[in-house]
This record gives structure tokens, C-alpha cells and sequence, in this order.
């Protein structure tokens, strides 16, 4: 039998025994003679918390811990046994779509499991339509989970695997769409990774996650995915997009464009939001209605036409402008051998004067440089000022619209094809999947404040 | 006698001479039979321009190149001698408050000369109240250049030497209000790093700037400017601050906190909007009305209390975390002997696990290493994860809603007083000037996108 009080030690452990609580057990804790109270789930501890607290996951689903003083007194309020999952055998109902779930990892579709505290991927069909059973409605789901990562520790290696994994699904099998179930935080860098690695798709690839986890009663996990298995069924577009909430409220998802999406918050549930770009439609998960509202999108694709390249190359560097920025670090890049830097400029596309000479030697030296703008919103115009025009002069290759981020995914993939530079900057310039949006209209820019 | 034709050549010359066509004229150029007309002020060419192109600058503002082929006509419309500036000495009215005005260069406040095509500083009192005749009535304005460089060239240094400047005013002098003329790419990095320079003020220190140069018909440079004299003027804030257009049309300015402000756009005159925090007032121009909106401002202090801090190390480095960050990149930082390393991590204040020794090894060596977030808005939490967690045992200092580039400022000013890595850390999380915000309301978030 596991410990059922990992991590818990002396005293304090003794206390908790004789309390019967074990991790898991829904607990109260009483400090300062009655002035706080404080309820939530016994966590396990790691190592390097002190002997005398307690690690409590709060109902908003944050852990905290709570050190144990002589005034303090603890009560067990329940240790529910976790219910044995149905396991039902779901019948595929023929009348229904099917729809390919991949697993990478992250928050969303995953149990805490109350014996250790670990988070862990839940992912089978019956699992997904136990914790959303309105899908069974919808589609008949198939499931895998090909990694088990958090997000910041993905790759463009992890790119490719997972491109390569949809291309040969795609080929050999008939699914209605993919969703691809990922950790935030580095999920629209994968969406553009794999805009690029699959081209001409015959059906979406909807990357979706959860903000909370799905033990959290405020979890998004549900509505967001069924909102992106709604996508991959109805959906008229071959396009990779990010299917997450539209507001904070439990009532709306937006599918974005996943070379022109951007995660803006580092906690709302609505942090994922499209940038010099729209969203490409709407989803209300409870009516099932799924609305177009960006009528620029490439439609699906016949099977026969997917284009696959998969391979990124992982010597490319996105630097950020600022002043002071050491021009040695673009010196110390190219002699690290890398083969390609994305600048993150300031304005319409500078970077400070004294740094165009390392820019040069890079250029010289067979390095692609690329500049964006820190701005995000807006487009670069290296015409304007002299300081870019100097940096044109020298080779630097215009972002146009291009998020950094979307820049640094497409250069690696560029770079894993051609180290041509005149051959990188025509397909840097060359617009692949809407990567480039050449119509700014002023409703893309968000309203800030209320006036 | 300068070169009345700059830059143009050959038969392109010859035939730009036969109409008497200068640097300066407005002109028509007529291609393809009549198809297009394009109008504009000829300008000079620089020297990598084709000898077929006459670059023209259109009314919009922007400079194009226009090829000049078999079928192209040219018309001279007219060759304006520049009106001689009126030089009327203004007499100062004792009625009204002093404000200093500072010049460091960029687009606003500046003339383009027409016979060179430069653009240069125009910063006296009569250049500015010739522009903006309004300014009789708001403020005697006193005002000298102490910059004329482009912002992306702003470095450490010239925030060092604004300060001292504005000190020694302060202290020996008595304005109102100062504002500071200054070029929108880092604009806000300047004003982050006036406002830890400078503490305790006994007035507002607003940093102003135009997205459109004043030559522009839609130059932003006049409202913006008369705004921020106002705010000078009226504000009951020592803060340093930004002001600029609050929308795209010509009603209203915002009055931004310098250490929670950012450039938001490349071009739209409403490019500054306040991140993680409200701005702190509206102004419009018109009616000269000053309006306070947030109403945690830290208010003017009595002269004596200034505290002038302002130095900075500049061997601080601003690094962005992305899937397949080489971890090379903070060994070599670390070898080149720089002093602190500001991360723009991902979501709640991630990067690669991979990367965590080397972030180890930097901290052990004596680096400062200070964790934000590349959403911008919202808070990093570095508790929730495991990333984050072994992050913190490590010794990185968690950016609390600093944006990336404030916290690359903060770090600069806090290595030029100590490298003791504790003191560093006490100073990071310490709340100076409101550059943390400990409070965020839904409404701090934008609104994207009209659903």
C-alpha cells in the first residue's frame, strides 16, 4: 500500500494520523483561535517544504500550505473513496463522425489522482465522455496519448513527431478532424508548427486546453473541448486552430487561426486571443452552434492533397530588442553556429544602430535574420525610418504581420528545408497558410478601455 | 547652394531639372497611360535606390519609391518656398505655471527641412507654440534638447544622463510639470526607467510622442503635445507617465503610468495602452479638461524629498522563452560575465526543465535571474506547476505583473546598487513606484473582440 501521507513528517504527520486524514481527504484547518479557517484537499508535500506545513488544494484550485502553529487545530471533514470508473465499452454509433483525440499532455482531460496528488492524462474515449457526455452526441471519439509533457518542455522535435503522427492518420484512416489536446503554454507555438508541417488538410486540427484543471470546479476543460470536437465535425476548413474560451464566462469558445493566435493572459480562461487577425468562428458548446466569422480560411483539402514537412530546424534563436541590447549576443549566436535569429524589434522593425554591424557579419556568415515587432498588434515597415532601411540594406528579411512566435516557428521550418538565404527569404515572405494578413482593419485591434 | 536634387541621376535627373522639379515640390506622376496618378513631395534618395525611382512622400505620410518608365509623365504642381518662422519672442505670462520641455529626439515637435528631406528637432518655445498656438494659454514653456537620437537608439546611459538633467532642474529650479519629447519605440522603457530613477516627485514627468511625424496632414504630434502640458499642469501625481492619443481620432488623450505601460501597435496613433493596471487620467485637448481615472496614484512631494537613484548596469540581459530555447544561451551570458538575466517566460513564469541547471548555474555564479511572462497581462504564479516550483528553488525571482521589459529596467537600476543576490531579490519585489500591481479587476483585460 502507498503512503498515504507522502511527504508528511514528525509531528505534524503524527497529527494527521490521528486525525485518520490522508491525502486526498477534505480537511479544515483553524488558526488564531477561530479568525481564519481555511478548507480545501490534503495534498502530498514535496522535499523541500518546511516540517511544519500542511499543502492544501484551495476550491479555486490553487495549493497553498498552511503552517501548523500551537494554536492550530485540524479537522477531518470527509475522505471520500473515488468512484470506480464506469467502464462501459461505448458502441460507435454509425450515424456519427469520428474524431481523433491526441493527447500531449497539459491540464486539460487529466485526473488528479487523490492517492499521490499527481496529475495524470486521462484520455480514453470513455474517460473524455465520462467527464463530458454530451460528445457521445456529437461523434464517435478514438483516442491515443502520444506524450505525456507539460507544454514548456515541448520541442520542435515534439513537433515533428506529433506532425508525422496526423500526417500517417490522415492517410490511412477517415477522421472527420483532429483535436489535439495540449498544456497552454506553449500551445499556439505547436499550432503554428503544425500549420506549417501539414498543409492542404482535408480536415481541421483543433489544439485545445484547459486554463484549470479538471478537478477545479472552475475548470474549462469541458466546454473547450467539446467545443473543438464541435470544430472538428463542422468545421468547413482544413486549417490547424486553437479552440479555447471566448470570454470568461461558460458560455462561448473561439476557434483562432493557428498561425495568428496568442496567449495574452497568464491565468483568464479568455487568454487565448487572435491577433492582427479574426478568430475564424465562434462555438456555442450548449446549443451546438458553430458560426464562420472569418470567411478568409482555407477550405478543406482533398485527402490526396496534403502536403507534409515536418522537420523544424532547432539552431534558430528569437532574440528580443531593447536598450542596451549587448550586440555581442547576436556575435555570440552566429559563432554557436546557429543558422537563424528572429528579432522581436521595437516600433515598425528597429533595433538600435550599434547592433546592425553583428547583424551584417550574421547575414555574411550564412545566418537568416528575420524582424518582427514587440508591439505584436500592427505590421512592420522597415521603409519608413532610416534605421530601417539600413537593416534592409544589410538583409534583414521583413516579418510583415507575423507574431515573433509565428516568425520563429516558420523560420525553424524553413531552415529544415533550404539554407539558401535568398531561397529562406522568399519563403519567409511567401504567405503559406494566412500567416500573413495584408488587410489590417481597425475592429483587429482590441478595445482597451472604457471611455 | 545645396543640391537642389539630391540623390537623383542620369536621365532621371535631367528630367526631373526640365520641370523645374526640386526637393520639396509636390508632385504628379502619371503611369500606364493615365491608369495611375500618384501625388506627393519629392524627396531625396538615398544612395541604394534604383536611378529609375523618384521616392515621393505621400500625403499619408509614408515615402514610396515610384518607378519611372517609357510611359511615365511628370508634373511639377507646385514648389512652396517655406514660410519664414514667425520670430516673435514670446513674453512670459506670470499668470500661468512654467513647464519644461525636454527634447531627446523622434518624431514629434520636429520640422522637415525641405530642401534635405531631414527631419530636425524644432524645440523652441516659438517652434512649439507655432505648432500648437493653444500653448499661450496653458503654461510659459521653457525648453531645450538634450537628445537628438532615434529611440531604438536610447541606451542605459542616455536614461542616466535624463535624469541627473531633470534632477538638477528639480532641485534648482521650479516647474510645474516637465514633459519629456521622445521617440515611441522605447518610449516606455525610458519613462519605466525614469520613474525608478527618480522618486518622490514633486511633479509629473510625462513623456510624449507622435506615431505620425508633424509634417503628416494626420500628425498625432499636436494633440498628444497639448495634452501632456496639460497633464504637466493640472496632474496631482509625482509620477512619470506616458500621454498619448487614447483612440484613433483627435478627442482625447490617456495618461499612462510609466511602469505599466506599453506600445501596444506599430503605427495606430493609439499604439500606448496601460497593461495590468488603469490609466491614471484622461485629457481632451479641446476643452483643456483634466480627468483622473485611477485614483491609486502616488500624489507630488515637496521638493526636498526627491530621490535621485540614476544609475543603471547595463550588462543586464532580456530573453524570451520559446519550445527548443537553447540553454547555451544562458551559459553564454553567464561566461560573458553579465551581471542579470530578465526571462519572458511562458504562461504562469515557465521555461524548459532543460534549461534549469544552466539558470542554476547563473545564479550560483552570482547572476540575478528574474522570471516574468511573455501573456503580458495578467500575474506570474510560479507556485502552481513544478516548473515553477523547482524555478524558485533554484533562486529565481518571480516577476510578480511586471511586464518583461519593466523588470529588464527595475533589474538594470537595482545591479547598479547591489549584486548581493538577497538584496537583489528584496529590491525585485519591492513596490517602488506601483510597478506591481497586487490588485487586477476584470476590466483590466480587453475586450477583443465585439461577439
Amino acid at each position: 500500500m502507498e503512503d498515504p501521507l507522502p511527504g508528511y513528517e514528525g509531528k505534524l504527520r503524527e497529527l494527521l494520523e490521528s486525525k485518520g486524514a490522508r491525502v486526498g481527504c477534505r480537511i479544515r484547518i483553524t488558526r488564531f483561535g477561530g479568525r481564519e479557517i481555511i478548507e480545501g484537499l490534503l495534498m502530498p508535500k514535496h522535499a523541500f517544504s518546511s516540517p511544519y506545513v500542511v499543502v492544501l488544494k484551495l476550491d479555486n484550485g490553487y495549493n497553498i500550505g498552511v503552517e501548523v502553529r500551537e494554536d492550530t487545530s485540524i479537522e477531518v471533514l470527509e475522505c471520500r473513496t473515488p468512484p470506480k470508473a464506469m467502464r462501459i465499452k461505448l458502441a460507435p454509433r454509425p450515424e456519427l463522425p469520428y474524431v481523433k483525440v491526441i493527447g500531449t499532455g497539459g491540464t486539460i482531460a487529466s485526473k488528479v489522482e487523490y492517492e499521490t496528488g499527481a496529475v495524470k492524462p486521462s484520455m480514453s474515449p470513455e474517460d473524455l465522455v465520462e467527464l463530458i457526455p454530451e460528445l457521445m452526441d456529437v461523434a464517435n471519439i478514438d483516442s491515443e496519448v502520444l506524450f505525456n509533457i507539460l507544454s514548456e518542455n515541448m520541442t520542435p522535435y515534439h513537433w515533428q513527431v506529433l506532425a508525422e503522427r496526423i500526417a500517417k492518420l490522415i492517410t490511412n484512416e477517415s477522421f472527420k478532424g483532429f483535436v489535439v489536446a495540449h498544456g497552454t503554454d506553449t500551445m499556439s507555438y505547436t499550432a503554428a508548427a503544425l500549420a506549417f508541417a501539414l498543409q492542404k488538410l482535408p480536415c481541421p486540427i483543433v489544439l485545445v486546453g484547459a486554463q484549470r484543471s479538471s478537478d477545479r470546479p472552475s475548470t474549462d476543460a469541458a466546454l473547450n473541448f467539446l467545443s473543438a470536437v464541435l470544430t472538428a465535425v463542422h468545421a468547413p476548413f482544413g486549417e490547424v486552430v486553437v479552440c479555447m474560451h471566448a470570454t470568461p464566462s461558460d458560455t462561448l469558445s473561439l476557434v483562432h487561426r493557428g498561425v495568428k493566435v496568442r496567449k495574452m493572459h497568464s491565468s483568464r480562461r479568455d487568454a487565448f486571443q487572435s491577433i492582427n487577425d479574426l478568430p475564424l468562428a465562434k462555438v456555442d458548446p450548449i446549443s451546438k452552434k458553430f458560426e464562420i466569422i472569418n470567411k478568409r480560411f482555407i477550405p478543406r483539402a482533398s485527402k490526396d492533397e496534403l502536403v507534409v514537412k515536418p522537420k523544424f530546424d532547432d539552431r534558430v534563436a528569437l532574440i528580443k530588442a531593447y536598450p542596451g541590447f549587448q550586440a555581442e549576443i547576436i556575435d555570440m549566436l552566429v559563432d554557436r553556429g546557429f543558422h537563424g535569429i528572429v528579432i522581436e524589434g521595437t516600433g515598425l522593425g528597429h533595433i538600435a544602430e550599434n547592433v546592425i554591424p553583428s547583424i551584417k557579419r550574421a547575414i555574411e556568415s550564412g545566418v537568416a535574420v528575420v524582424m518582427t515587432t514587440q508591439t505584436l498588434f500592427g505590421r512592420i515597415n522597415m521603409n519608413v525610418y532610416t534605421t530601417g532601411r539600413k537593416l534592409l540594406q544589410v538583409g534583414v528579411i521583413p516579418g510583415e504581420d507575423m507574431l515573433p512566435e509565428v516568425a520563429y516557428v516558420k523560420l525553424s521550418w524553413v531552415l529544415a528545408q533550404t539554407r539558401d538565404l535568398n531561397e529562406v527569404k522568399r519563403m519567409m515572405l511567401h504567405n503559406y497558410v494566412n500567416e500573413i494578413n495584408y488587410v489590417h482593419t481597425l475592429e483587429l485591434y482590441p478595445r482597451w478601455i472604457e471611455l
